[in-house]
């Protein structure tokens, strides 16, 4: 007989409990964050980082490690950071190193020039919620030399990385008085802050498809289809562009962005540039043209579309995430909103001085016959080509396996591979109430250790199944990836065939 | 007569300029980021700024600098960096330098055990959303060390600064699918940010008046009557307390706590505590007790409150603002509820790790033996000592002043004391169509280069006229500040009287 003095405490305990129901419940929280997906972030990555803590403790498992290939975060994955930057920020954290004699002439000089514009000469002082005055002109400058227009430091906010800056730009466009909601373009696939924050700030996300045939190219016709499509349900004001694309790797063509460009003119669209993966380029004949240049070059009107376009210390050959550094720069805003703009970041205070200076360092690197020079160069330039082999090597493996086809890595960081999943494995999935590629991506992970995004995180044609990997395991690891995926994929689809 | 043809061009574009109006405008964007005000950052300063230019380009002024006492910001005011904090941050930035013996050893070994729980022992890799797991582990046990209780790092966030903290834990309670707003008790005067965010996220701002002739102190009664009155319009869930005050610089006592603690029990709010200031007290006899300590004190069912607590690396006697650390403790959170929160917490990729670190330093300091403690010590015991000193001439030399009052500064940051001004002030000040105390601020402004935060920014009582100053101007400027200001005053009473 079970002895049931032993449960009386925990049933006294359950009851004290209904006498205290909790005054924040999931009922009446916040339902849009209820809703918020963050894929990149989500299930698999807290199951990835359980088994790390499993086989830390002991846990026998077919595989010694994790190979995290969900997030696009360089240096965890062994890209060593770029002196220059971290010298900078040394001797602006601790300023007495600039006596010592160790770093050279144009570092500290770099470092002086951002404190003398610092509160106190100190990192440790707030900026202005725009940001350090001569970090916003250096990246001013950036601009102007990249573009060869000119370009307004009073137009740059410096924020927490480009996420915080998409955030606050789309903040602007919540329209609470309105019955309709506003409708925002975003890429299928996407990168999930757009789907995410769409979905917390209670906005209309307006899918439009990328192109897979055409290596995830931008199509007028999608761009008209998905706009026409919305235009019942909601306001549509805005369109988000990635390029180079995440998740999908392509990097768009000048007449691809001018055909963008007259859409988004034709339909009176705030165009939202997202291009941290400028410095991200590995594609013969491919090149980065950003927005801005190209509407400057085309004249009016075009010239006069609202634009907001974003960079970060995080992408690029720096991959810098941890520091959180970004900009936005935003043209030909209405002065009133842009006043209101700012009055918002005013209450956030404003973002990390370490991160802004970071930043700096990214806009304004060392010049040819500074001492700084030439290390920065080689640094910069090996880390790009060597992501550039990495690139080459995960999308020829990958388009090698039967059962799976990877388009061209033109930029960015990401393989988005198409996986042909056989019907058996779906019909799995469905039983277990998963999607396909998240079964498909979470057995992976299981027997396999390898952790990748389903590509229902990112959204896909239905029907369709994919995946994202990055590109950033250093060489000998990746290449361990690349083994341990192949064998995973012939066995899943012997098991499911 | 006019050579119309010059005009031409300036008309042609005139004319472009209304067949393209703005697609995001004062009219339709988001009306909650109108609302919002923040007068930290507000009018005044903008001024000021300007002032300061102004004077830089040669512009002839009665004084040769703007002092600013707008904001807690105590670097931009000459206070030092502690050498700790910065000796730990250099060497993460920076990690050759561990090897150049120039740091002592505990400073290196604190910078190694952060760097290993970095991912590739990297302060540029995104730390997990919640934050760098050794650190949100040394937070928890410097609340079991502080409040003796036990504190679980499950139950730590670490976030860009407190505030960034607050709107997280603020924004769980829209609830857009309810015709009721949710209210959230705050004090009047209140740190605007809460007002600011309540606005942005349309939440309900009930407010409770400090007692200004009880030191600014909490009262049941008023609490029970800001809550009666608000209950038709709000559902109010939340109570909102600031200890050490800010802007009014008192501390509660544990027997004050207690009440407001029943208070909240009573009535089932969530308790938000903003902490921050809780390094910094000076008047005699006052302590810092944390509401999740008294709450534990207490015992059932007080201990089952919801409360979420925050700290932060910008006050204190570190003062480090810029480097944008903080933390927020949530106890007895429903963990449905929690988990949301954490997803949330995702889509924004993570804090700073920089200002992770800054946090670190703080709840992880050196200890008595270690070769860093004596001047970490020394440099935190003269801050305290400091800001005591300058809390003492303010307090004393505004009570002094005949049509001013001013509340001892128990602790935190500002004085809040009240202006007297004369029926002709006020009257001129209506006509201006601007607040009194905004007119009087501004004047001070414009006279004297005194830049202040006119009461109006925070709440009082109708009626009554008050500023915020810091108490963060060094001795020699505090004392230059209060010379200016007493002589601007006289002059202005003498003009309205």
């Amino acid at each position: 007989m079970i002895n049931v003095s032993v449960y009386r405490r925990p049933i006294f305990a359950a009851a004290m409990y209904a006498q205290q129901p909790r005054i924040l419940t999931v009922e009446n929280m916040n339902p849009n964050v209820k809703k918020m997906e963050y894929a990149v972030r989500g299930p698999l990555v807290i199951r990835a980082v359980n088994i790390e803590k499993e086989i830390a403790n002991g846990t026998k498992k077919p595989f010694k490690s994790v190979i995290k290939a969900n997030i696009g975060d360089a240096h965890a994955m062994g890209q060593r950071p770029i002196t220059f930057f971290r010298e900078v920020l040394a001797c602006v954290t601790f300023p007495p190193l600039m006596q010592t004699g160790q770093f050279p002439k144009d570092v500290i000089d770099h470092a002086k020039t951002i404190l003398n514009d610092c509160g106190g000469c100190s990192v440790g002082s707030y900026s202005q919620s725009v940001g350090v005055n001569i970090i916003r002109k250096h990246v001013a400058e950036f601009i102007s030399r990249r573009d060869d227009i000119s370009s307004d430091p009073e137009n740059i906010l410096l924020c927490g990385g480009a996420s915080d800056g998409i955030r606050n730009i789309l903040k602007l466009f919540v329209n609470k008085n309105s019955t309709v909601k506003t409708g925002v373009m975003v890429p299928i696939p996407q990168y999930p802050l757009y789907s995410a924050t769409i979905e917390e700030y209670n906005l209309g996300l307006v899918g439009y498809y990328l192109d897979e045939q055409k290596n995830w190219g931008i199509t007028l016709n999608e761009l008209e289809r998905a706009l026409t499509e919305s235009k019942k349900e909601f306001d549509v004001r805005v369109l988000c562009i990635i390029n180079p694309g995440n998740p999908t790797g392509q990097v768009l063509s000048k007449e691809n962005i001018k055909e963008i460009i007259r859409f988004a003119h034709n339909h009176k669209l705030f165009i939202l540039a997202d291009e941290v993966y400028q410095d991200n380029i590995y594609g013969d004949g491919c090149k980065f043209h950003s927005f801005r240049k190209i509407m400057s070059e085309m004249g009016q009107p075009h010239s006069e579309i609202e634009i907001a376009s974003f960079y970060s210390v995080s992408k690029g050959y720096m991959g810098e995430c941890g520091l959180r550094g970004g900009y936005v720069e935003v043209v030909n805003m209405d002065k009133d909103v842009f006043a209101h703009l700012k009055k918002m970041c005013s209450a956030k205070l404003c973002s990390t001085v370490i991160g802004q200076i970071a930043m700096d360092c990214a806009v304004n690197p060392p010049k040819q016959g500074d001492p700084s020079y030439e290390l920065w160069f080689e640094e910069k330039t090996n880390t790009i080509k060597s992501l550039k082999e990495r690139a080459m090597l995960v999308q020829k493996v990958y388009d090698s396996i039967k059962g799976i086809s990877c388009n061209p890595i033109q930029g960015a960081m990401y393989a988005f591979p198409q996986i042909m999943l056989p019907e058996k494995a779906i019909l799995k999935a469905k039983a277990l109430n998963q999607e396909a590629d998240f079964f498909y991506a979470m057995q992976l992970l299981e027997s396999c250790g390898v952790c990748v995004v389903p590509g229902s995180g990112f959204g896909q044609k239905p029907g369709t199944y994919h995946f994202r990997t990055t590109i950033l395991p250093q060489l000998p690891l990746m290449k361990e990836m690349m083994e341990r995926f192949t064998a995973f994929h012939e066995k899943f689809m012997q098991e499911f065939s």
